[in-house]
């Protein structure tokens, strides 16, 4: 029996890739740092545990597909926070923004069809694309310009007749670069010319650093009808695991299909919808508090990693992430080593290959992918424990 | 821009589409008895919300994206008592019995590749199908069978180059058909010759009457390696609202793949993941009484039926669902009307139009889909309802 195309060649997730060999390592009583992951460490607000006890139907039943209408409600109004005006019957909830980038991708392509993204990308873009046969287009990014786009150029060489969409986080994981106004007004410029969709996926859109003022490419008008917004409670709130999404736009058309493929699927968690409801209303002080924490521990990692030697960074202006360049050939060789062959006191670091978020995994190869999730105290080990293994590495091989 | 012909090719849920007629009824001030939904009315089990309350951790994680170890221990266990035998290993946690259908076209199939369902069809396999372009290619039965397979040589007459598997649900939505161990196995055998896969959505597999012993095609031992399981607590426990599916399989090569699919979006939600396990631990006497109430509104809804002038029916064996044949020329104009022009006492119903649960839609145009999904008090008005209605239509037209 056999295997479809898409899924073969749909490749699985470089971020937890070296998963097995992390358990390998916990199993034999080390302690593993994981900076491969965004998974806030960040305590969940008690609104969410609060929400979950007040939940008072008498039956689960299916709430409705597009998402329950308080919900709606309250996504738009936050959005408004940010300049971003979706009507409630503009936002459909989603199953985290995973399930908003499925729905993008099946929607606008067929079978072959390709969609263009900066390189580094999420490599959950590639895995999902790749699963509904959707092609993703690279365009390339540089580590030596702070993975910032060069021009609109760069953009609209990957453009080919099957070119669907644009497809980019921001801020951005993997780098954590955050797009200026110019540079959303170049993927709007070849969006609009080239009359492509544009998925911006904003999960991370409050965690911006050094006071730059966020803007959204909903700022620009004239692709309004162009654009699809993907977004997320799960790294805000601290809430990964309540798989509360959604996607909106001005698209009417787009919006017909977006109703089929929610009632494809019946529903999503009730209570995880109404305990949603209660994040929503937190004042924007406690994203404000969580921003700054993560700012401090960027501060901290970029300090320490710009003092190891060989080792090539940048200052990224957003999100939890940043893509460091080791001194070594092989960086998934030398991540995986760290977890099955070093350790100081008894404790390791795990790290995603870089080489997973890049289309030709070559560009990757001397990088890493890491978050920091994880507490000033424990980064400053984990970097210590990277910068030491290093030494190691490099002197036996 | 443009619009993928698989989202432009697929339908509307045909169980949802009358639902704005619903909304204006209600809204002139009716009671709508829905009978066209598969939505159970029984009260939540306590065990579900002393789980949501029982939830404590500080953080809010994504868990692993097979799911957590001790719900797929739990489904291992629960499986067993049907004589089922999956490993934990074996068993991945889905978002509803939705997206282990969805995973399962995807991992078979490539675009324009095709999956034999027996005809009338739950219309959403049709719609996640044509969603990621899969064709469905029916295989018929009839309400003079009372929608059994006839033979072998029914299913097979569907079979090409591009097949490449058989689904089906069992108890079925929407005949409420159970099938005998026969019929299973001329399923098994044509699978079994042709090497196809068998998706057998089992998520009613509880709610069978009359004392007969439910069997699943997992009895039968060749065809295991052909078999994905797919089940949801959603009807069982009357939890529709809380999307908790799995995926079984003993195939190997088709579990690689579940895993890139789950990893791909992540992982589903962790509080309805935990609070699960404390509904997998309810005595199986309590889903003995919701089968025992369910039998009951059966016979009360066919003993009505049957007494119906023109309406022509069988007696479903299973799920809580059964095809009705009404003296009309189309039974979605009359399941229209009944919501914008009849009432009686202020109330009227809603049902579903067969139609969209066959390709050919002519073949289900006079036909409804009911669901029993409301206390035998309201069904006896709601088909009350229905009597008079199709006299007072039937006069007019």
């Amino acid at each position: 029996m056999l295997i479809s195309n898409r899924i073969k060649n749909t490749k699985i997730s470089a971020i937890r890739k070296l998963t097995p060999f992390a358990k390998e390592a916990k199993q034999k009583g080390l302690k593993v740092y994981h900076m491969n992951i965004g998974q806030p460490d960040v305590a969940t607000p008690k609104e969410y545990f609060e929400g979950l006890k007040s939940y008072d139907k008498k039956v689960l039943g299916y709430e409705s597909s597009e998402g329950i209408d308080e919900l709606r409600s309250a996504f738009s109004d936050f959005l408004k926070k940010n300049n971003i005006y979706y009507s409630p019957e503009e936002i459909y909830i989603t199953n985290g923004g995973s399930e908003a980038l499925l729905f993008s991708f099946l929607i606008m392509c067929d079978e072959g069809d390709e969609i263009l993204v900066p390189e580094p990308y999420y490599s959950n873009y590639n895995t999902i694309a790749s699963s509904c046969g959707v092609k993703l287009v690279p365009f390339k990014t540089s580590i030596d310009d702070g993975f910032h786009i060069k021009n609109k150029e760069s953009i609209e060489l990957g453009v080919t007749a099957k070119t669907r969409a644009i497809l980019y986080s921001n801020p951005s994981n993997p780098t954590g670069v955050v797009y200026s106004i110019n540079e959303l007004q170049m993927i709007a410029d070849v969006a609009y010319e080239k009359e492509l969709y544009i998925i911006s996926d904003e999960v991370y859109r409050e965690l911006v650093y050094d006071g730059i003022k966020y803007e959204s490419i909903f700022s620009i008008e004239k692709i309004r009808e162009n654009l699809v917004l993907v977004d997320s409670l799960s790294k805000r709130y601290s809430v990964c695991g309540s798989r509360v999404g959604m996607i909106a736009t001005k698209n009417k058309n787009l919006r017909e299909e977006i109703v089929k493929l929610c009632q494809s699927r019946l529903s999503t968690s009730s209570v995880e919808q109404y305990t949603a409801l209660s994040l929503l209303k937190i004042p924007m002080s406690y994203i404000e508090s969580v921003r700054d924490l993560y700012q401090e521990r960027r501060n901290e990692v970029c300090r320490i990693l710009e003092k190891i030697e060989g080792v090539k960074i940048y200052k990224p202006e957003g999100a939890f992430y940043l893509i460091a360049s080791l001194p070594v050939d092989d960086a998934e060789d030398f991540c995986k080593w760290l977890l099955t062959d070093f350790s100081i006191n008894n404790e390791t670091v795990m790290f995603a290959p870089a080489e997973g978020f890049y289309i030709d995994r070559e560009l990757g190869k001397s990088q890493i992918r890491l978050s920091y999730c994880i507490s000033v105290e424990d980064l400053e080990k984990a970097l210590h424990i990277l910068e030491e293994g290093l030494k190691v590495y490099n002197s036996k091989n």
